[in-house]
């Protein structure tokens, strides 16, 4: 049985902007070194997949991820409907490829330093996933994130090097800062990466028996079909693969990944990708500050010259610097919305 | 007697950068009006003075005068020494062109808004320096301003409409918050606008009885040389008019100034100058930012998008944003010093 790694490039990135615009999103973004975190993704897998590999993406990407992979399978989503059908479509598609696949499915927005770890961890992992897991891959907290949900590990079932298996005994929602210290204590406890890695058919089981909202329209469209897709798209509920399928199977191993990973969420995951100095700044481009402590300054063009500032997040690009506090990372979207409601803005944000 | 306005284009702005830069001072830049503040400077007196006026300034701003001005008379400072030597060189050159000459000394980084009103002072002002006084503008404070230095007025010494005239009873050095206080609830302090009209022969005097330290250096050339103002300036001592002459001559005269006047030194200026919001956010350019409150946004080109911040000093250029704390607008020197040791970053200055 092969691994095929199915690279899910959805989603416009909009806690990037002013980095990510309509016509470049965030996969297409360059964040900490030369290349963009979609060639990432795909450098990654490929010494493990060689043309194992497709993507499942969206109308606006699919374009730009076809001419620098002209080689490989796109598949394209009429509309997001998050994870849950889109894990679908890529099974359905991949089974009547390759009967005997194994499919990893691997956001194309995560940051991962060692590329061969992950492989590692892919090719341990694949040993349950042929006997009809779902394995999960799950990361050592080194701190009480609240912005990832977590897998708490039961027994453990292998160990290959330093890779360790275990049961999942339970799925946990994002925590808040009290339990997130918890969990960080209790040592059994991981971040839920969002990867995974199944063989396509248990999949399809699962929904059908998990999951009734998405089978139900299933069952009214063959999604091969580009009429039958769409109208899939259409009707589905938007639900993810962990709410749909995860947390309900029985069947669900973690893998305690040996690799260093961090979700490319929003700026504030730049704090914890880029160095820092002894004030706790992190700054990525052309840079100056005085008196200013734990702040993310990155600059893809021109000059950031910031005095006596704290806790912020300032992006600067050719035509827009954004300007917010870490803590409001997430309201970048809010920005955004206003900025597009402006006559005469649309440069700023197509 | 005849009004002449010497028009002080002295100092770099290094407060204004990164709008400033070597290649263009702040009288150069629009900062409110779509003019220069140089330009506005000669519009204000050109309906009173026509070619009466003349600039004094720096070798680097001389050559941008002269292509805007080409009809009008340019004295070239060898380097700057503060207002004195500035005011005693103008003063020289004008004796020698028109003995009866009345010499108004007017910054060019001022914003004055009603152009009519300051006319008007100005003649008001020149019946007391035709008598031998030294006329100052003093600016009724709005504010309790620690920026400024103060003119403390005496007697009453006449009235022509709205425009006062008192006896100056006292120059003050910008105090501190408290005393600043106590100078607004007074009712008769006022900024010192750093406008002066004499006559020159009043001030030759005034400079041999009260700045021997200037005289002695004057004695040895002859300012009206290339050789002599060279030798001048390379000796002569970095004093303020105001110290060298105005603080300790008799016959002062303030006239309290009936037009709305802002020194624009730093760009905590531009909170004066531009209309505030409900939340006492001001804005210049392209600018959108929620959740925020007293801020100062000045994007001259791009966008400036900011979410949840305070007090801070945004400015945008084409390629550097600078963010500063309103209470830190005077450190843009020291941010702009270290700009200035790094190698590479010439654009952002120069």
């Amino acid at each position: 049985m092969k691994i095929y790694a199915g690279i899910m490039a959805g989603g416009r990135g909009e806690r990037f902007w002013p980095l990510s615009r309509e016509r470049r999103p965030k996969q297409l973004l360059s964040l900490i070194t030369g290349k963009t975190l979609l060639e990432e993704t795909v450098e990654r897998v490929k010494p493990l997949c060689g043309d194992r590999i497709f993507f499942i993406t969206t109308q606006v990407l699919a374009e730009k991820i076809r001419a620098m992979y002209p080689d490989l399978p796109v598949l394209v989503e009429p509309q997001g409907r998050n994870t849950a059908p889109c894990a679908l479509y890529a099974a359905l598609w991949l089974i009547k490829r390759d009967q005997d696949a194994l499919m990893a499915l691997l956001p194309a927005d995560h940051y991962i330093k060692n590329g061969q770890a992950l492989r590692e961890n892919l090719v341990f992992g694949a040993e349950f996933a042929r006997e009809g897991n779902f394995v999960t891959f799950g990361i050592r907290p080194t701190r009480p994130e609240t912005g990832y949900g977590y897998i708490e590990a039961g027994p453990p079932l292998a160990q290959k090097e330093a890779a360790r298996a275990f049961k999942v005994r339970k799925f946990h929602e994002k925590p808040d800062r009290e339990v997130a210290e918890r969990y960080l204590k209790a040592g059994n406890f991981y971040w839920n990466s969002g990867m995974f890695l199944m063989r396509p058919s248990d999949l399809l089981e699962a929904m059908e028996k998990h999951a009734p909202d998405i089978w139900r329209v299933l069952e009214k469209y063959d999604l091969l079909t580009d009429r039958g897709l769409s109208g899939f798209y259409s009707e589905v509920p938007s639900i993810s693969i962990d709410y749909a399928v995860m947390e309900k199977a029985e069947k669900m191993v973690v893998i305690e990944a040996t690799f260093d990973w961090e979700d490319v969420g929003s700026f504030s995951a730049l704090e914890n990708l880029l160095e820092k100095d002894e004030k706790g700044n992190v700054k990525k481009g052309d840079v100056i500050y005085l008196n200013s402590s734990s702040n993310v300054f990155f600059s893809e063009k021109g000059l950031v010259a910031a005095y006596n500032v704290k806790d912020l997040i300032v992006v600067h690009t050719e035509d827009v610097t954004l300007i917010i506090p870490k803590e409001d990372a997430q309201k970048v979207k809010e920005i955004l919305r206003e900025v597009r409601k402006i006559k005469g803005f649309e440069k700023y944000w197509k």
